[in-house]
């Protein structure tokens, strides 16, 4: 199945980089002659700290603090309620989500940053199934995002009879698409595996069968370039906390191709989605274009700190960034290799850059406790169960050095078998 | 109507105290007594600033700013990912519900911080509507906020004949509800008017009937003392940026009696909500407990600032908030009469304390130019449509000489015709 040029040029490119890595020095001189390097220190990494976690929590923007700081006591205690309007919080949603529009190839008016992915899931899933009143399944595939297969469930038993959830195999969504289904919905990139759909390929087989596609971007955006508009996507949300940089629970955003915003219905009608919000009128009369999604109250801080992320990382070139990772991931798995070959590992992310995205996975039956001492020494990283080590290679905040010790580690747990403590057994709240 | 007792004894409390200010030099000898008065430099309130507009974004508080800070940098710049365990994130939802629950009368383990108000009440009100089967509609009045109005708008599209809203007067809640009625959803303080319900007596009506009340407390909770649990509310909404204080959009909480968790419907079934969220089943199962409603990953910066908020409201005895707001409304209303009687005001909220919240509002045609000259001059309230100044009385940081002050400016804007200016009558987005 064809793939956008610009993925095809990122791999090639980066081939060029990554297959003559064959010493820590040629990974530092990799890093000096990088014109990503430069944006490492617009970000606030702990000293001692190899930060390969960012799909799951992006890491802090030096920029946030002074960001937030000023929107806590200026904005809110000096200018108070006026701050709606002299510093336009009211259009934060729509200008963030313009924002986020540029990373993923979305014309403006298309993209609000608003509530969680989750929420947004709901309102665009049940906002589809009414565009498609005679059809009433679901597809997606168990390599979606669990809460993305939930949201569904739950509007399920919602709204009744009139949606059912069928999920199959990654591979067979194509085949899976037939003349009920109402909605194709996928995370692009497979949170424990990396692996990666065809956004293009996917979203013609579903319009082929004349079905409509909602795609997660949360391993996505910020993460490579992307192509919404070009592929003719309908729907799409997206994750503000991972390659967006944007903190702890930052907003999510959402997406609505232009050409569904003035039919696709909103279940979620809230007043801030309302035409005139401030005339307090009884009856819902949706907003014009995107804003008719925004439901509640945006929060302002958390937003603030997303603008923030969002902003670097337009900074950017994301042909550069995708580029990159797609080096650093082939270094990451050619240094396993080398130097972990005995161990016992399996790699679980696909060897073809046109089939991931920015993580790399490698499975070991005992990788909690291994992950645990990776992170007692400052390597970061996170495990998913049952046997998931992963790695978010973040091109700007993360280097082939970086990669390069980051194995180093790894492989030195392995030959000393440091990882086999009780401590790194102890399991949180949050694995 | 019965009322709470502690709702009188505020009611008598303050009339002791109210009466007897018949200068500004008494207005500040009632400061200089006031056992709140020592809250006033725990809040940023800026030099020359009379901020009565705490009904609609609470001031900020002193401690916020560095709070806000240290989550930045120190727990997500420096701890990252980790700062799910270490720091706690994942209990923050339900330790900030708990907290709030201390404030409106609710047992541990019933509020869970999460979502907008307008999100928890499509929550809530779709639950709600799946205990009660057999009955259809959702009786509210035209005072409650209209968001909540809309949101049952758009839950009733989505699950078609399955639910009905019926909005009547205000006064003729009780009377409307019916063998047919699923949920009676109030806000027990009028937006507009400051008019507030009957908590106890509307419940009783309710169940009287077999139907279930959701209450919207956007302008209760921290505005006064509440007995969720001893009313015998079944679920409850409310804001966590009015009385709160909680910073521009902060998250919003919702309350669901003991008994109804465990059968109350989720219809947004996130992950977070899971019963083993870090399991990544595919088949959603409600965790235990108020935790069922939590959906998607809580906005961290956000409602770190709510807490602050919320620890500085559990600080002060509600009771005697509940006392101070009624004596300051009651001086603002004679001082009005005293100095304004010529100049064609109505006084909107009710004479009677027991059936008012913490907010005074009064009508003028002008309203809007009026207000816009007192917010030149320092003097912040707000404005409603089509003819209502609100000004929120919050005890913790507005005293009696600034109610004394506040009123004295808006006589000068009257006697001097000031407020006739064209950039007066100029609107933002928010008005």
């Amino acid at each position: 199945m064809a793939r956008p040029l610009s993925d095809r040029a990122g791999s090639s490119e980066h081939r060029a980089a990554s297959m003559d890595i064959p010493t820590r020095d040629a990974a530092v001189a990799c890093d000096r002659s990088d014109p990503l390097a430069r944006f490492r220190d617009r970000f606030a990494i702990p000293e001692g700290t190899i930060y390969l976690d960012g799909n799951s929590l992006g890491a802090l923007p030096v920029a946030t603090a002074d960001r937030v700081a000023k929107v806590v006591t200026a904005e809110w205690g000096r200018d108070l309620i006026r701050s709606w309007n002299v510093n336009d919080w009211m259009h934060m949603p729509t200008r963030v989500g313009d924002k986020i529009g540029r990373l993923i190839g979305a014309a403006p008016g298309q993209v609000l940053s608003a509530d969680s992915t989750s929420v947004n899931v709901f309102k665009l899933a049940a906002g589809a199934l009414r565009l498609r009143p005679d059809r009433r399944t679901v597809v997606s595939d168990r390599g979606n995002f669990p809460t993305d297969l939930y949201m569904v469930q739950g509007l399920s038993d919602l709204i009744g009879g009139r949606c059912e959830l069928r999920v199959v195999e990654e591979g067979e969504v194509a085949s899976a698409i037939d003349d009920t289904t109402a909605l194709v919905m996928l995370t692009e990139v497979n949170y424990r595996t990396g692996w990666r759909h065809d956004m293009r390929a996917v979203t013609a087989a579903a319009h082929a069968k004349g079905a409509l596609v909602l795609w997660d971007l949360a391993h996505s955006a910020g993460a490579f370039p992307l192509d919404l508009d070009g592929c003719g996507v309908d729907l799409a949300v997206g994750c503000g906390y991972k390659y967006l940089n944007g903190g702890p629970g930052a907003p999510a955003f959402l997406y609505v191709a232009k050409r569904w915003q003035d039919t696709l219905a909103v279940p979620l009608s809230g007043w801030l989605g309302h035409a005139a919000p401030f005339d307090f009128d009884l009856a819902y009369r949706p907003a014009d274009g995107i804003r008719r999604q925004q439901c509640g109250t945006p929060p302002v801080l958390s937003m603030a700190a997303l603008e923030v992320g969002v902003d670097l990382m337009l900074e950017a070139d994301l042909a550069a960034v995708r580029a990159k990772s797609q080096a650093l991931i082939d270094l990451f798995l050619a240094r396993v290799e080398a130097t972990c070959g005995a161990f016992g590992f399996r790699v679980v992310t696909p060897r073809d850059p046109a089939a991931r995205g920015s993580q790399v996975s490698i499975a070991h039956g005992d990788g909690f406790a291994i992950m645990q001492e990776l992170i007692a020494r400052g390597v970061i990283g996170d495990f998913r169960a049952p046997d998931i080590l992963r790695f978010g290679l973040t091109p700007l905040y993360v280097g082939y050095a970086d990669v390069w010790d980051a194995v180093e580690t790894l492989a030195d747990i392995m030959r000393t078998g440091s990882w086999d403590r009780p401590e790194n057994r102890r399991r949180g709240v949050v694995t």
